[in-house]
């Protein structure tokens, strides 16, 4: 069978966390996220950002915490506004108008907002007639692997809070982003910054699960109702907890996130040295290289990785490595790559 | 005070239509439109589209036979696709989204759907990860004022029948389309043609309505509720059937649509004349027109009219005429507008 | 033709609210009620409830009143409590559920809420696993012609206000209930009790309109928003407003609210002098009376009225008068009832 | 610390269920349960119910299942009817209502739907001023620990389908149902009877999981649309699947069931000998009881359980056994009942 490369939920869960959930298995504990665990992990997350007032939710999946805060947050008639290639706009089934919302893309650039474009979009809505953006959507590291630096989200939130603008941060690979060497962004700093973010794990070595952390005790009052009537209160909270507190603890998630950073680059490596262009300027755990149609089928003959777009005639292909990618894969895999070229 | 071009329902009702309404002021009728005058309005639908089993509904406004039309016809996770200039993109509130469903505005020309466009847009939705783009939305006469004929409707139709996309009419102009000389689609094609349109009345004469037509007795099933559910059926629904059968009587919101269009070729020649550009090729009653800032002012001075966009240095402001705009009107603005340039 | 006592709304507008639609039918104004008529119906309502602040929307029916007001004032997971005969529990096709919210019924008594059955229903409300009471819905005067008091009215606000339940007052008929010679209710007062209400008008001689009324300049925030995504904003907004002018000018609407409320009392003379018994308590313009089969059918030749339940062996049926029932209509009708019983 | 009788899902998996898990884990495998498991789990779950061409799904929890389930049946303007003790009337924080349809509930007896009272409240709905019943939801086992037998599903399910309405079945607690000795309806019956149900995993030995099955291919038509737009397609679809497979395997599930069942046996027996009185008929793993407050509060120094409601004086108390309860605490349990009368 083929290595896959297509993305970074096709394992269970890292053995840690897999060993706490075992552990644990058969201890009672309380439903609907209100046990122990779930407690300690609330503690646990309220202390990486800092503050013991922070609310924190266990949701079982990335679009649901998109749904979940966004329907929180915004009224019926607002709108969110993000990027062209924000994970809202063409990968969760237009999740955010089901639940009532317009969804307002504008042109970024690397996978990023771009803050003119979005100064230019917002500047058209006026009245009744148009919806009204109320919460900007922004994800970290970003659907192209590319990340926001301090100076890049501050001028963001500056410039939405001045407008009574929500902040929000998609965070499904927000390990990945932290981990990078030259992140300048922290826990506390983004917790500092947005209105409301999610620390993912799924994509991290989870079986499943995403921590929702809202800013403000106010902001976040009766989120519960909100969770139970979408369907997003797990009857057993608890095994998303057991198994975050061991993602959190020793800061093993950084390292999880920091393994899969480092396969990656061992791809993109491979990819420079045979000659091949990247495209956008990821260094995290999402590699995007153009390859001609030969290549492709090479590659495609022993590994698995997605199709993303086009750049001209050159087709932009994704692989993805993860807290799970041994060493060994990546190392044949150049050599793999290498033998093409001979 | 300033004579007004802002729009085409900034008065009361054409005087045949009002008198037809207090004619019958005293006459006891049933509720929610399943009264006599309602349903010989049905009745007279019915033949002007040629089929005693086309399925008439009577509506308060544009916006909401939209949402009506459209959440009536589409699935939760479906979607709509239109152009740019697509009136429910911009300009009513985000009412699609409101009622659960994207709406996929593709680049138009001239205010009409680019099959091409529109083509490259839908190959983009594959799987279940996006929305299911399920109905195209297109207006007639457009909001830039131009019309599609018969090949072009044609040709959408067909593009979207073999897709099975419904196409939907958005007529809150129609009666202007339909009475310029050289168009070439009758009610019967455009019944035909697309599965559901309004026949608008709001813009052409009446106090208020619109006529929702549904072509398939069995698409328009149990389409009551769905009124009755967003407060759109109207206790005294025999007030709009009332006006309606002196609109469509001898054709006069043809002749209403026609005068309209005439006033309107009036400002037309009268800025040509001035050598002014005309921003598009409308020739119903919305004109639009390329104006400087000094010229703005001082026709503002005199006339109020709506600012539509730019084009480079240039302004493009819109003066609509309607059934009620007089003769004296358009000459005394010629006058003005000669006055200037003198 | 037999004259129909089955509703209030099966005649055009009273004499004078379409004369001064008529006057006004050719001055040019704005749209979507932002025009002079419609300013000054705002101006005219403030002063009518006492509060220069008050927020006063147009809306062209009461199913539409209730879904906006609250729509607006409700989060998603928040609740309405109301009586069994409460008019959104099973009149208006779930429109209230298909906005969102449940709709909780207690048991009521003459159409009102029976406040110790609300209060034994809200303590049932514990957590996030069930919905969430936010809101009491109330008519004046009821569905079934009966009205509430101050003492009454004041007891609900005060238990709701000390729960931080919203009060919100459906009006079709308030005009009915005002209009009452003991009715120790006004305007101010309502105003100054409930947090919204609805001035009703179709029922009472518009053509179609009623007036919503939110308390607090806060608490309307953004409604424009909302009318307009629910195609609630009227492009002819002044249609309402202008009749709604001549409705509230001298006290018009009571004079026409009384009228019906004295032809319900010949009726209810009528009955009672025959014989029968009516049910309920109501004072209003709509009489409930138990009916045998017989005497039903010897009505119906003549008449038509609705049916509205059963009591034992017994049927209820409804007649309802309005500001256009002529005195003669009354008086025919004793006649013809004692005819019966010779 | 409590040994608790407070639900059936307060400690992880069962040791095969887990031990499948934890094998499984580096298995390289396909997102959103698209992967060989879920492949293998489908073909299982069509040879339980007799049909390979049975739609299943996999969802994460109850309320999810119900939610994606009713609103894929559903039209916006349809209703579903249930019994007063169905889970989704009082214990899902109205998340039918807020995907917009109305919950209507008859009285029900001993936790199952009666008919008669079903009939009658359908018959209320007849035009497009109400909701239109669509759809009747039941569970088995219900919420009072009861069962449907297949004469009594039959009835149901044929009085359904005569008038066009849906059967849905919530099978939280399926397993119990099918594991009693007396059961005479097996997976095969209830797929041929009703149009969609789920088998329940949380409450019987999976971490988490249900399994949603639509009966008819074209009934299923885009439910993953549904399911992706309601943030409930699980990421690692395969995490439910391996769980199920182990779970179905050599009918585990019935004796994880039977297991649960045989406890609150004991439970039961101990009651009863104490001289206590049993609410309801449950034989299932749910235990209702009658307590006076003396003994409620010394069974609370050991032991946690629920409130469940009154009668008369009288307290109404919940306990639940589990596929896990030790065999050991119910002997202790009934030592330390014995005790209280001693």
């Amino acid at each position: 069978m083929r290595y896959s490369f297509a993305n970074d939920y096709c394992l269970g869960a890292d053995v840690k966390i897999l060993k706490a959930l075992v552990e644990e298995n058969f201890m009672q504990k309380a439903g609907y996220s209100f046990d122990v665990s779930s407690m300690a992990l609330r503690a646990k997350v309220q202390e990486l950002v800092g503050d013991p007032k922070a609310s924190v939710f266990l949701i079982t999946g990335g679009t649901m915490c998109n749904i979940v805060a966004i329907s929180h947050l915004l009224r019926p008639f607002e709108a969110v506004m993000t990027c062209d290639s924000g994970h809202i706009v063409d990968h969760e089934a237009a999740s955010i108008e089901a639940h009532g919302h317009k969804v307002i893309a504008t042109k970024g650039y690397d996978g990023k907002i771009d803050l003119c474009a979005l100064e230019r979009e917002y500047a058209r809505y006026k009245d009744c007639h148009m919806t009204k953006p109320r919460l900007v959507f922004l994800s970290q590291s970003t659907e192209l692997g590319t990340t926001y630096t301090k100076a890049e989200l501050k001028a963001i939130c500056k410039w939405c809070h001045e407008r009574d603008l929500f902040v929000y941060m998609d965070g499904a690979r927000l390990a990945n982003a932290l981990a990078l060497a030259d992140c300048d962004l922290s826990l506390k700093d983004i917790y500092e910054l947005v209105d409301a973010f999610y620390i993912g794990g799924t994509k991290n070595g989870l079986l499943f699960g995403e921590v929702l952390v809202i800013k403000d005790e106010a902001l976040a009052k009766d989120l519960y109702y909100l969770l139970k009537q979408n369907g997003a209160l797990l009857a057993k909270g608890f095994v998303m907890s057991e198994q975050f507190l061991a993602y959190f603890k020793d800061d093993h998630y950084l390292k999880l996130a920091h393994h899969a950073n480092v396969m990656a680059d061992g791809l993109r490596k491979a990819f420079l040295k045979a000659g091949l262009e990247l495209y956008g300027t990821s260094k995290t755990n999402q590699v995007f290289i153009k390859v001609d149609p030969l290549l492709k089928d090479y590659l495609a003959r022993e590994y698995e990785f997605s199709q993303w777009g086009k750049d001209g005639d050159q087709e932009i292909v994704r692989f993805v490595t993860s807290w799970a990618t041994p060493k060994e894969v990546i190392e044949d895999f150049a050599k793999y790559l290498e033998a093409y070229h001979e």
